[in-house]
């Protein structure tokens, strides 16, 4: 796909977005709950494409994650239906008057939410990821470029034909969800610079695609970074509670970025929890500190690397601190800035945890597993930001839009 | 300066960032009340570095707006202190609990407002920015780090000197406002990559810093692009209103970014209007289409270029529309996303207007401006952001902060 294809299909975004901005919410809902019907209703086509993308990631030798990330199923072509039903019952952001006042001057100031725009989503071989991010987007009044991998390719298209002939139905333009079908290096970088387009690029990929991203991109972003989650188990800490935090953050899907992958125990209680932790861990990879191998000498060395790490797996790296300020500095250090969690009864230390840890969620008492759009209350959610600009944590249907002031007056001019 | 000493500057902005962050408004505007008096009691001293710089950009023949605004006086000192006593006297915005509910489960889940970290501003050469940009980046638990241009390097030595004393009195470290000296062109760039160490990047500069940016850097930024303005007078205009709005908006300060720059008039008034205004307008130099010179025909022809520009200056392009489709078109085509304003007595006009026009302020019945900080009650403002993300419109205090999610349990793991 040349440059000048890749503008035209996002101008054609564009112009849609435009439509799609001050569409009704019933118009949207109704094409995405038509939308949710043809993709039942196609599944047949749906499953044959997938078939077909799986035979050749086979031929070019994916290995087994990979392949169970790429394959379609009955049951998750339902599951794709009903998100797309879910969203269309969440609560329309566009129109929200966040807030406003009246000036001394008598001038009507609000904020007001409105669509991004143009929304491109760079993401690797989950088909139902085309649909999960086309549905939120069009939620939102915006229209959105999916670039998804090659692998996935005739799967996408199949999917991307529902959303569109959803949004036909709906009497909405079906260029308000648009499929990038050149999946080259080439192409992603063109995507990343196709300023004046896209209002907002969002990544859901891995670490060189984020590198690209900040090397390359000249539209904005919002980064979903790694997931290098701490819990802190502190000496005022219930540690029947603690064990069974840090289980749930480490055990329940050690797969996703708000998953655990470094354990901190204070010096007061290292020696009764660590035991009973490692043993409630079996099966997973321990590594730690000389403190920790001194307690629990079966557990190999834990290198630099294995703090900074997100090893997404079976593996923990656990590490003794002397005190909060001490645990402090390692997250500060070593962690990613996405979901940082404390287990103590202590109120003071509780707090000052909350207040000093600089990352997009931090919870006290509770898993970090929980730090997820649907478990906020947020509805569905298309990543989890870990930067600061725009969205922070779990992105929802509003983190895909953005505010306008409205000032309304009968003649105020300023002297 | 090597990228290894400007990282080393940038590291103790972080280390400082962590503890302005913690602390407390009262602290924070005990410093920027310091550095006021200081600004006073050290006028001399500023003065005097104020005058080498200005003798060094005669010699290098700077163009008097620029002299101009390098210069600094004994009453535009006044007022940079008065600005800081101003942003003391703000609500501190850390802190606030922007939203916040409990789940089914018992988690307590709120959005809290926290300082970003450190924040870099690059700017030109009026010496005032320094001591306002720092002073809003402290009041919101910030460290900045300030790139002002060459020409005003002594004075803004001495400024952020005062900035400096003032947080040290205050007990907070100095090196939460700091100065960047080098103002090579390899520095701009080092300093637009400095991932890790910048939260946000705030460029106060023109076309050629933007698009410098926009393809060199790697941290997150937030762009303060041009305001290509319009004012629509629709058929249903208040036509005196519409003359002392268009007015206002050229006239009362056409050098800055919320000035007009085109006036659209529908074509059912233009008659009226045009010879009108244009006898209101007198001394700004008019550039219309075919159409608006078939009425003045003193006017002359307006190029594409004329419509696409911000003028910053004694000239305005006129066109004329047939409808509101047309002047949305217009405005969608050649507008910047700042301001656009229309004159209208139809309130559904009025309603398609504020909807339909893409910008980050729409004003009705209202001069563009009033889209500024202190007009909107923001308090001060450190620019107007014209992206879509994180903020749009005038940013003040509250735009140089972020969110953090607390979530608060007893206990709760994921099932």
């Amino acid at each position: 796909m040349t440059t000048t294809a890749l503008e035209a299909l996002a101008g054609r975004a564009r112009e849609a977005s435009r439509r799609l901005a001050v569409s009704s919410s019933a118009l949207k809902n109704e094409a995405l709950r038509a939308a949710a019907e043809l993709l039942e209703t196609d599944a047949e086509a749906i499953l044959a494409a997938n078939q077909a993308d799986l035979e050749q990631a086979r031929a070019e030798s994916l290995d087994d994650p990979a392949l169970d990330r790429l394959r379609l199923t009955s049951a998750r072509i339902t599951a794709m239906a009903t998100a797309l039903r879910d969203v269309a019952a969440l609560a329309d952001p566009v129109g929200e008057v966040i807030e406003g006042w009246v000036r001394p001057n008598g001038l009507s100031v609000q904020r007001v939410r409105v669509p991004l725009g143009v929304v491109g989503v760079i993401y690797e071989n989950r088909p139902n990821v085309t649909s999960d991010a086309a549905g939120l987007c069009v939620k939102a009044g915006n229209a959105v470029l999916l670039r998804g991998s090659s692998s996935a390719l005739r799967s996408n298209r199949v999917i991307v034909e529902a959303l569109r002939k959803g949004l036909v139905k709906a009497g909405l333009p079906d260029d308000g969800v648009a499929l990038v079908e050149d999946t080259s290096r080439e192409s992603a970088i063109a995507f990343m610079r196709l300023r004046g387009f896209i209002d907002c690029l969002i990544p859901r990929g891995g670490r060189a695609l984020i590198d690209s991203l900040v090397e390359n991109a000249t539209v904005p972003y919002v980064l979903d970074g790694d997931g290098n989650c701490h819990v802190y188990v502190d000496q005022a800490a219930d540690l029947a509670m603690a064990e069974e935090i840090v289980v749930n953050a480490k055990l329940s899907r050690p797969g996703v970025c708000n998953a655990a992958e470094t354990l901190l125990v204070h010096r007061a209680v290292a020696e009764r929890f660590l035991p009973r932790i490692a043993a409630s861990l079996e099966g997973v990879e321990l590594v730690g500190d000389s403190e920790v191998r001194r307690i629990l000498p079966q557990v190999a060395p834990a290198t630099e690397d294995d703090f900074a790490r997100e090893f997404l797996g079976l593996k923990l790296a656990v590490g003794i601190v002397d005190d909060l300020d001490a645990a402090l500095a390692h997250i500060a250090r070593y962690g990613s800035g996405h979901s940082e969690a404390i287990v103590t009864t202590d109120v003071a230390t509780a707090e000052r945890f909350t207040r000093e840890v600089d990352a997009a969620a931090v919870l006290v008492n509770a898993s970090t597993r929980f730090v997820d759009g649907g478990e906020f209350g947020l509805g569905a959610e298309v990543g989890i930001s870990t930067q600061k600009l725009h969205a922070r944590g779990p992105m929802g249907v509003r983190e895909l839009t953005c505010a306008k002031w409205v000032v309304r007056g009968n003649g105020q001019v300023r002297r």
